[in-house]
């Protein structure tokens, strides 16, 4: 075996192993199990679990986020938000939990979405943010909540924000589930590429429409 | 204690426990445990699980399900669904599955939905259907799938179908939950209640247009 | 090291994690996980699941199964069974579900078995099929099912199916686990090479009789 | 409301939710929970939990049992077996775990048998036992194993023991479910009612000697 | 049957059955199960869990919690806890999370402690808090953690925190269990009533030492 | 690419993958998965489980535990344990069980702890042994259990053994998880490197006092 061969093989080893550990959220079986710095470049772009260290080379610094001090980007409407899973916070690895800040400028919008994969308990750090969820039945819950208060939205139901106050709002979410996954609808409806007949018949919306509605969430732009 | 009372608490009692015991889909405990029949009209509006009968009294019919054998009825667009489970058939409580058989005429569409809680497994009976899902970075998987064909629908993701055949399609689908639930978009977003303001924002539609599908999709018409 | 050397560790190395991904079927914490085309031909012999591709590498096909279109190859005993799972279709690689078609010629026998890992959801494609499963107290639920009917067959329970029409019959049956596992009482216990005293003692079976049975399923045969 | 019919619907409200509490085997959601013993007696036929205390009228004796001093009841083959539940063992209830004491004079065989629902762990206290399970591609695992050996029968699959000394012999087994159930390979099969002709089709054996078994595990003998 | 003795009946028949319910903590089978407020004020002493609504009863205001606005009542030490499970915050009901606020005074200290079923990410969101927790190896992970930083604390792992600030911290808290439990090392180990014998064996200490911290964490103190 | 480099790519392989496994304990989803040993001598340090051999395989040896034979190497205080996990006993790899055997010589004590992962069956071999835990409400439950009874400690909480008797006792410990933990109270506590401040106030300890505990259980003596 050539060594080129042994060094592809050896990559597709790790690269592919790392993937199966993503495969499950069950209750840990250790006390943790902090992901491998030295493989985190070129995995990290498609990873979710990166492999793990021996468990006496985890440090204090494995267990502990930073990243949350302040605001990350707003996008053109107005809403920022940092979504922290295993791969930027190692500590998190195995134990089922991740978490979220939210920042919505005033009047900004969190489009209504959901999670496959958890719970979620959302805590108004500061501001004044309308916030529901719709149950299976299509009844919708909702109402305006403040600093301090919290709201829980159960696994998989739609659920939305809007800052309904004149300051900029803050909200800390946390999740069961290490990768709770999130499906916004107007994009995975619209830009996902699903067939424009199914979706006029669904929606019942002219090709005209349906197309406009398409172009507006277009991933390309 | 007044007789009607007691008939009144004891009412409550039967009423609420039933309730209690919806709320977890883990591993069975026990062989089965079969709802109890005496107790099930007053219930079935809102329970999805009922008292259990004492395994000696459960028969082979409690393990057979026959309303499968035909179409449902048919809404306005050409689709019949008959969800199948705990309720109608006692046999599945605890069990961890369910089912159901849909119809589609020619044409006609199975709009984006999820089930929060299921993976399912879509086994086409007869026809030609595009079937597909959107996974969480908004790409679409899609393709017709042609009679004794499967796809699987990963669990909490949109799906959608669309008889795109001559002819009526059947599909039997099954579920690794007991109550997958299902939130259907079109339905969900625009039927629900949620503000009108916050999905102006979220779609980029306007005041009209959102009025409009409001209207459409209202459950009261 | 040499090459040879290093050859050997990393095929180990590939060989055996891959082992390792099988051994679980909780909860999903990503979309999906593909098993990778790549490794697959050098160890279909006694993997379960295979090692994982990029998940923007995945595609439509892989979350569609085109095998079950007509029946698999019949036993002497005129059974045919078309197990799949994660192996043959990579679509359901840690989504907790698996399937199989079965069919029967007239008057063939799928013989009492059980799954050691899932619940299973019978549904009768064409045919009348007497089905039934015993429970932990030795009671036996079982009659004929028609085509359209469904049986539920609890975790772990012995069953059984006969045709007893006079045409071919179709089963398909979904699973909520991903390997479910499969024990047939007259190959496992005669065929396994268990101490003929011992069942002897157990069946009250004489020497002859049980070495008769040991013959008529001895797995060289 | 007469006060009999009160009492009527009371019973069956006691009656069937018990029955609603033993389907399921998950994680605890609190440090115990100890049936109640006030309702014991009525119930005791048919129900393997029971309702529950106020957990601050648990007591220290609700987390020992004290039965297994000494061998239960030996059949006329040879075995004793005390399996101990929540049923007799109320500290056990919503823990995930219970356990067994088998006892097996010299020669005494426990037959072909597997646990739906658990893995075992079987720890010989006291003499020689050749044990052993079979595997889903019908390998068999077995050997004489001697005081203070342990062995592990993996969940669902079929095993089996036989006292192999000339001295008594006794077997602690510990399973991780709370109810694991159990299957008797023989009276499964041949005592619960299974069609004969199916039977005989699935075995290779004549109507006569199928006639013959079922007499044999006829459950009214 | 006495009305008074149907009372009875029916009020333990409540009182039990909730008791039940609250022994699981898995996958919800419902969009979500909302606590009846009926029975709530006579059970509240020794539920975790009460019995549910129908759904269509449910409000908004059940989803909401509003009592974290300000810090709770501080102990002598300098210590307020709120903690919050689905007794005081219905909606929180079978979906596996919790959360809990904690306000620290200058210098205070929370006690050595652990959840036996969750793991807690904590979030500063105001003040400096050393903050650690121990591995099952007897590794400590500790430092300081600022406003806006967050640390995970493994399932079932010692943990502790004191404010070493000199203004309040406040710390929100969240679970991945409905009802994660504590246990507080120095009243459970010294105030619980654990034979003194075992305890100066265990810790080396002097009888006389041993009777002054029994003193110092006797809860009738 | 260097053979060393190699090597050092495939160690790297073996060494993080086998970490991954460790981190799940949730249904098996194959029959066994039988550690390699191959691979064992330079893991055993830091791995909890090993990567698989190939089912086909495995060995009867792979499911037998011989090593509970005779008491373990006994400590100063008297206290001798044999913990049995996959590391030793391969077979119980995957199958969420593992246990222990504990000796105690006359008056020797097994310090309070807790095992973070599972429920524990502890089973009296021979001897009289002083056992108990402790509740999340500080209530404890103790008492002297003799050869032949069993006392069940609930998952995560805290408990205790001594030898009140004259002679040696033996303990079989059984556990629902293959990797279940434990934190030794003294040494978790003051053994760990916890800041001294800390436990001087959550305890009411001089810093001379915390001073003598610290040294007392320091890891380095």
């Amino acid at each position: 075996m050539s060594p080129k061969l042994a060094l592809l093989l050896v990559t597709l080893s790790l690269h592919h192993y790392a993937h199966i550990t993503t495969a499950s959220d069950p209750d840990p079986i250790q006390d943790f199990c902090i992901p491998n710095p030295e493989f985190g470049v070129t995995k990290l772009a498609h990873l979710t679990i990166l492999p793990c260290k021996n468990s006496s080379e985890a440090t204090t610094d494995d267990f502990v986020f930073s990243g949350l001090k302040s605001a990350g980007n707003f996008s053109e409407s107005g809403l920022a938000t940092i979504p922290v899973n295993p791969i930027v916070f190692p500590g998190l690895n195995t134990l089922g939990m991740s978490f979220v800040r939210a920042d919505l400028k005033a009047g900004a919008v969190n489009p209504p979405h959901f999670h496959p994969r958890a719970t979620e308990i959302s805590y108004v750090v500061q501001g004044s943010v309308y916030s529901g969820f719709v149950d299976s039945s299509n009844r919708v819950f909702a109402r305006v909540i403040e600093q301090g208060e919290v709201m829980v939205f159960p696994r998989g139901l739609v659920h939305f924000q809007m800052n309904v106050g004149d300051k900029p709002a803050t909200v800390f979410g946390s999740f069961n589930g290490q990768n709770p996954g999130s499906q916004k609808i107007p994009s995975a409806i619209f830009g996902s590429g699903i067939q424009a007949e199914l979706l006029e018949k669904a929606f019942g919306l002219t090709p005209k429409q349906i197309g406009t509605m398409k172009r507006k969430f277009d991933p390309k732009r």
